[in-house]
Parts: structure tokens; sequence; C-alpha cells
């Protein structure tokens, strides 16, 4: 954890002990207002995750890891016998797992979660089942928090001179640590290192302008924010080293999907010359898809496009196309950068062999 | 001009006489309201142009070209004698020219009746100065709307099946006719071609979801608003035919200063083989120009990036980074449609044969 990280309020956290609560920052209010918001059952953290009041591929595994804990507290408090707690969590699970279609993570984290809970055949203990369900679900956030450490220290090596661009946020609103693109830039300034970063605002909902820049003021790390159609434009100008972003879902080959945007700024930074770095945790790759065209699409309400901010924009009778995210491929990644390494020449090989897959 | 022309308000209009005014439909504020606003002297005039109530590379220049015949208009009413009236209009043509700096038709529009005004050795009579500017300015803003007929034509018959992706505001709000990158599609359109125009929301200003929508609404041809950042991904499903732009200022070389985010279309369209195409007059071009590199880049309020349609976005302590334009360079444009014909295979020597420079 870096020295700064103190001052920047986590994006969720656990209050109590089995029968606490999921306490999650609204990021739909930020950067105007940081409220908490307190989850005590898995609806309030289904709804935090589809309105993205907690977002960010593996923060939103470890909501759902937590939501599994609610899962067990729900049955607990409904007097359940043990058979039908355990059923009651594992149907739980799949609202938790289903929230949102393109993260893996949180079918990752949800899934092994589900592995504590056993067969409705020798069901656990309903207040050992919580227990162990607690156990885990803090485990994969303090997991979440070293590969954010990890993650930093292997991309900080690797980046060049020059300013950083990134796309989205990737710090610790999105992440249980220092972030994962983000945290390769905080750890690569906590070095030493200086530079400029540069946030695409990353339309439609703003969380390079509202995230990514909030946590870099926080951080007193000098950030300028453009639109995201003029990153193009400033690739071009030369100043900037090094592109870095995250990852929603990683495929064995190397494809990433990530937010929208993402693989038109992976165009123009290969147009450019400027390499192009992905960061985020193993738990990002899904290796049971052999390439990015595999990876579904999540499309959301065209009222993010049509209504910036809420305030309408465009005319009644235009439809939206708005695509949650979009898929880079390989072959426009300079490297993917892991908590277990660094993945270079991007391919199902060199994937292969730093996932151990 | 098209059948449904009829339905678009004009961006502009002059109303009366010598002693009228020019009528501004103030984009600023569509499509919420279409208001219009009354100029009645050059700085009013200025300042539209200034804070884009009037914007578009053609229709600034005719809001310069009336904004001459209003200098002339001060003038009388000073009851100027005539060389003191002389100056005031020369006076004038400098604030006008120089009101915004990409667009070279502004100054090009205002070059053209600064020609009618003489010298201050042989000044004409103020009443006869200020007719002849009037029916300078009139022929401007007629011979803009045959061009962008004929841009139309010459556009349409180019243009392949499939759907079509376009960027900023080029039809009838920007210009004196049906548009120019919009008047391909529109008369495409009318000459019963059928495809769904896919507009880039063109932050940060969104010109494309509030104007290019509203006209495409206006006249029933169907409109898919996307943020910018989504073309990419857009142009790798395949279904788009072709992209559509228009320019605010050419080189000799072809290279097109356009609204920001051009470039980055630019270069995904080159990277997905869908043909890219720049619709403008020749009054667009800028002759004495070698390249793109020459052409000044609007920077514009930081506040138009960090508060999205006047909602505040990112933390105080944010920087922006927001040039009004890019360059795109010729070699990714594949034909510019001029009312003169059409340039292919971009470069000083097509240009020049097409443009008779």
């Amino acid at each position: 954890m870096s020295e700064f990280s103190a001052n920047i309020p986590a994006a969720l956290q656990w209050r109590g002990e089995t029968d606490g609560y999921l306490e999650i920052l609204d990021q739909t209010l930020l950067p105007v207002r940081a409220e908490q918001i307190c989850c005590r059952d898995v609806p309030t953290v289904v709804e935090a995750i589809k309105l993205l009041r907690v977002r960010g591929a593996p923060a939103i595994g470890i909501a759902g890891a937590y939501g599994m804990v609610l899962a067990a507290a729900e049955a607990r408090r409904q007097h359940l016998p043990a058979a039908a707690a355990v059923a009651h969590v594992k149907d739980r699970a799949g609202e938790l797992a289903t929230a949102r279609p393109t993260a893996v993570n949180l079918r990752w984290a949800v899934d092994r979660l589900l592995q504590m809970v056993g067969s409705a055949g020798s069901p656990p203990d309903p207040d050992q089942l919580a227990e162990s369900l607690l156990a885990e679900a803090r485990l994969v956030h303090a997991e979440d928090r070293d590969l954010c450490t990890a993650i930093g220290r292997h991309g900080a090596a690797l980046i060049p001179a020059g300013d950083i661009l990134t796309h989205c946020n990737t710090g610790s609103l999105a992440t249980g640590g220092d972030g994962t693109a983000l945290g390769v830039i905080v750890t690569a300034w906590n070095q030493g290192r200086r530079f400029q970063v540069f946030a695409d605002e990353t339309r439609p909902l703003l969380q390079g302008a509202r995230l990514t820049a909030w946590e870099l003021v926080q951080r007193q790390i000098p950030v300028t924010v453009l639109v995201d159609g003029a990153a193009a434009h400033l690739l071009k100008t030369g100043r900037v080293g090094c592109c870095v972003v995250g990852a929603d879902r990683i495929t064995a080959n190397g494809d990433t999907a990530n937010k929208i945007g993402t693989y038109g700024l992976a165009v123009a930074a290969r147009a450019h010359g400027v390499p192009f770095f992905v960061a985020a945790p193993s738990s990002s790759f899904d290796l049971t898809l052999a390439t990015g065209e595999a990876i579904p699409i999540e499309e959301r309400a065209a009222t993010e496009v049509l209504a910036p901010l809420g305030v309408p924009a465009a005319p009644a009778g235009a439809e939206a196309f708005n695509p949650a995210f979009d898929v880079t491929p390989a072959e426009l990644i300079t490297a993917i950068v892991t908590e277990r390494g660094i993945i270079r020449d991007v391919g199902p090989a060199t994937v292969a062999a730093v996932l151990g897959g």
C-alpha cells in the first residue's frame, strides 16, 4: 500500500462480523459528494452493482464475495434450516454473478465463495457457513489489495518516460487496493517518477473525469482530463510515453474487453508507436474463452448516451448505440501486467506461461 | 434544395434591407429550444460566433459576411463621413475575421466583402457601400446554398452501400444550404438510398447529439447517436459502409482540420478498411498553407470538458486539454468532395487540379 492510500476512501468495506454489513462508496455521486450506502441484503448489493454505485472489475468481484456473506445472513434472519440455507445462498449466488455480464471477476469471486457452501446433501451449520463465507470474502478482498501492489510494482518497472494516458477508472475505487492501471501509475509516482496523467473522460459515464481525476487530485498527482475524441490528437503531439488501461475480461489469447473507447485508443496508440499496456489481476482472465469474439458485451440504457449527467442532449426520436465495453485484440497490446508477472508478445502461449493455464 | 429542407430552420437569415438585421438560430439551446437572436451590430455577431450560437465553417463565413453589412450600418447610424465609415468597416472586419481562428471560411468571406469597401482615398458613399455589401453577403449566402447542392450531388454518387458514420454537425445548421457531409447524406437519402446514420455525439459540445440528430429527426432519416469512444467498436462490426465528415480548413496537400475526434475516427476507419470522405466547399481550402501542421488549432475553455452541458463532472484541481480541432492527414482521406468535383488520391497535385490553385 502506498503512503497516500489512507487519503482515498475505499470503494467498499465490510463493517462488523457475520451480522455486519457491506458499506459501499456510492460512486455515482462522485466527485460532488462522497456518500456511503449500507448493504444488509443481496438485492441492495445487486442494485449497487447494476447502477454502478460500485464498479470496476476487481471491486465488483469483492462486492460479489461480500454479497455471498449477506446471502448467508439473510438465511439466518429467516431461520432457514441448513439445507434451505444452502439453497438460498446458491440462488443468491446466481443473482450476484449475473448482475453484470462482461467483467469475469464477479463470477470468479462468487464461484469461489460458492465452493465454501458445499452441497445441500451435507449442509454446513448456518452460523459456520456465515463465518466461513466472511473469512473467504475477506481473503478475496485482502488478496486483491496485494494483487494491486504486485501489479503496481511490475508495471512501474515497465512504463517508459513521458506522460501517461489512461482510460476509465482503474484505481482504488475500482479495486481493493491502489488499483490496476492506476496502481501502476501511482506506484511509479510514489517511486519518484514525475509525469502528467492524461485521463480520458470516458463517456458515457465519465469515470475518467469523475473518478480517476478525483483519485489523482486526492493523491496530488497532476491530472489533465480530455474528451475521448481528443486522445488521438494528444498521441500525435508525442508527449505521451505510454497508455495504461485495465481490463474487464481477458481471453486465453490475450484479447481484452475493457470500457468502451479502449479499442479506439489502442488503434490510435499503435498508429503513433506508443506502447499500450493492460494491467489486470489473474482473476480477470477467462481461459475458457479462446478469443475476444466470445466475450458478451453489455449494452446499457440509451439514456446514458442521450442524456449526459441526466441532462437531455439529443432530440426525441434519436436512437442510441451504447455498448459498455469493446474488445482490444491481443496484437494491439504491448504487454499485459498481472500480479504474476508481465505477459509480452501477447498470445495463447505467453498468456498460458504466466497464468499457468 | 431537397424537398425536406423547408422543415429545417435556417442557421441564419438576413431580415430586411440595408437597415435590417441578421437573425441567428441560437444553436447552443438546441435541441431543447429553437430560439432566434437578432444581431443589429458587429459585437453581437462576434459574440454569437465565439459562443457557438452559430457554428460550422460555412455558416460562420456567411455570418461574417452579414457582419460586414452591420459594420456599414453602424457607420451610417453614427453619421460617419465616407472615409471614416470605410475605416470603421475595416476595423470591424478584423474583429469578425478573428472571432475564431481555425475555420478559414470566416476570413475568406470577410476578405471577400472587404474588397467591396475600397480604399479610404476614394471612399464609396456610405449608402452605396451598405448596399453593395448586402448584395455581396447575399451572394455569399446563396452561393453556399448552391455549393451544398453540388457537394451533395457529387458525394451521393460516391458513397458505397451500408450505414454511414458522421462526426459533429455539417448540415443546414452549419451551412447556407443542406450541408456539406450531411448534405451528402441527405442527398443520398432523397435519391432513395436507405441506411442508418450513426452520429458521433462529438464531445465536448455534443454537436452530433444535439444538432445532427435534431436535423435528421426533422428530416425523418433514422439516426443513432453513439459516444465518440464507441466509433471504433462500431466500425469493427462491419455495418458502416463509410465515414463522411466536414472540414474547417484544408491545406494545399489535402490535410484537413475538423472538429476534435475526426482524426481518431479516420485512424480507426483506416484500420477497418472503411472509406473516409471529407466534404467541403472550395472556400474551406487554404492553399497558402502547405500542410496541416501550419493550421492554428483553437484551444477552448476547460469548462467545456470539465462541466458537460454545464454540470460539473470533474473535481476541483483537475486540468483540461481542450483543442477544438484536430488535423487528419491527407493519406487517411479516401476522397474530398467539393462543389467543383471529387479529389481522389488526395495530395498537392490532385487538390490543385480540382481547385484550380
